[in-house]
């Protein structure tokens, strides 16, 4: 199974690498950008077939390293392989 | 109107971050995972209303700065604020 974990800053977080993105857009003349945030994006293949220990496994592993849950949230999906 | 862009590297390309979370995985007693893949995320908040025209800036913005073709793919959903 094969979860795709979403991790972004909460908002009122500042965020200077989605600022830093920003501006290059801008200096590259691409308009329009009211605001750029940037996240990581992990994909982890998991032997797991359920699909509830699967999601028991996947929140563990965001709780216990891969989200600061002071600044982060962090979203998933599961997807059957 | 809102674009979640994943950049992810292609398959072959080497992902040491990745594997140093999966061996902090297993350090943490998570077992079960088969592979790790690091990537980016990043949202664009954009003023365009139009699909097509959105569709098109996020497609620049990805060729021009945010995705390195030689080694990364790039995916984005597009959703109306």
């Amino acid at each position: 199974m094969k979860a795709r974990i979403r991790i972004t800053l909460k908002n009122g977080v500042l965020d200077p690498q989605g600022k830093a993105i920003q501006n290059a857009l801008s200096a590259l003349g691409i308009t329009g950008v009211a605001d750029v945030r940037q996240g990581k994006y992990i994909e982890v293949e998991l032997a797991e077939t359920s699909e509830d220990a699967a999601k028991a496994t996947v929140e563990r592993m965001c709780k216990d390293l891969l989200a600061n849950s002071v600044i982060e949230n962090y979203a998933y999906e599961l997807q059957r392989a």
